[in-house]
């Protein structure tokens, strides 16, 4: 089941400036077999619904093996089947 | 890796009432390994992040098997490795 | 115009513990005129929707001035018109 | 006091596609005192957090007024005190 998602990490006791956590982020979701697409606010993803959860999942783990104490992640996901959920389908 | 989580899902195209579909979507988490507590703007869940990543393709699958055609879902994740993340330890 | 909402707020740079800035943050929306629902992830609103708009600002100002150096808030908003929106009316 | 912000409104009841409202959405927006900045998962605000806030009661009502039944909408903010909060700032 193909999906577009996006998602948005914030490391808690990590201090005010939590850049070099999201770059993590974003090189780890980078690596996964999706199309990722940066914004100002987060993540936008396309690509099969369980390689998502996977990277999610992935990121979650490598980052607390990186020593991050407590992680809050937001995931949004859309599916659809009366055609192929696509992020250039989404953009206005 | 234990995780807490919060789970809405709302159906487009469904029309203007969609608790039979919300009703669906908690009983589908209700038959998986995982604590799970229902609120007035969604549903908190508490087990193996694994378990709830499994139960959130899991209702995308089973709600479009069921006919909906475009699903789209917000899931928020928190993770942590000073103590197991639980939703009683979240209630003021 | 009534509205249902869930807010959330994060503060970043606090430390691993949020708890004392969530026990602000509710205590300043009981202070409001809203109906308020605190829940393991969020607290859930029911009021006139500029009372609570007038509420999240307060919250980040209020927080901001006790010190808070950088705070992230996630509000769900809910309007309609066939009947009025409740917190009520959206629990199974 | 300024903010960055992620806005994302979903009609319910609207049919399978929603690309009218999210046009209309949009304009709203751009209409503001803010600067937007759109994405394939919503549209990213910077400005007073007061206009924002402005900006989302404006949605609501003007979608309503154009006949919307049902609305639900995510805002996320953000606000710091230790420097001027800007989307361009919040871009790798």
């Amino acid at each position: 089941m193909q999906a577009t998602a996006e998602f948005q990490l914030i490391p808690l006791g990590a201090g005010v400036s939590v850049r070099r956590e999201i770059e993590r982020v974003v090189a780890l979701l980078a690596s996964r077999p999706l199309l990722i697409e940066t914004h100002a606010s987060g993540t936008n993803l396309e690509g099969e619904l369980r390689d998502i959860l996977d990277a999610v999942e992935a990121v979650h783990a490598t980052l607390h093996a990186d020593g991050a104490v407590r992680l809050v992640s937001y995931l949004k996901l859309e599916t659809r089947t009366d055609k192929p959920p696509t992020l250039a389908g989404k953009r206005l």
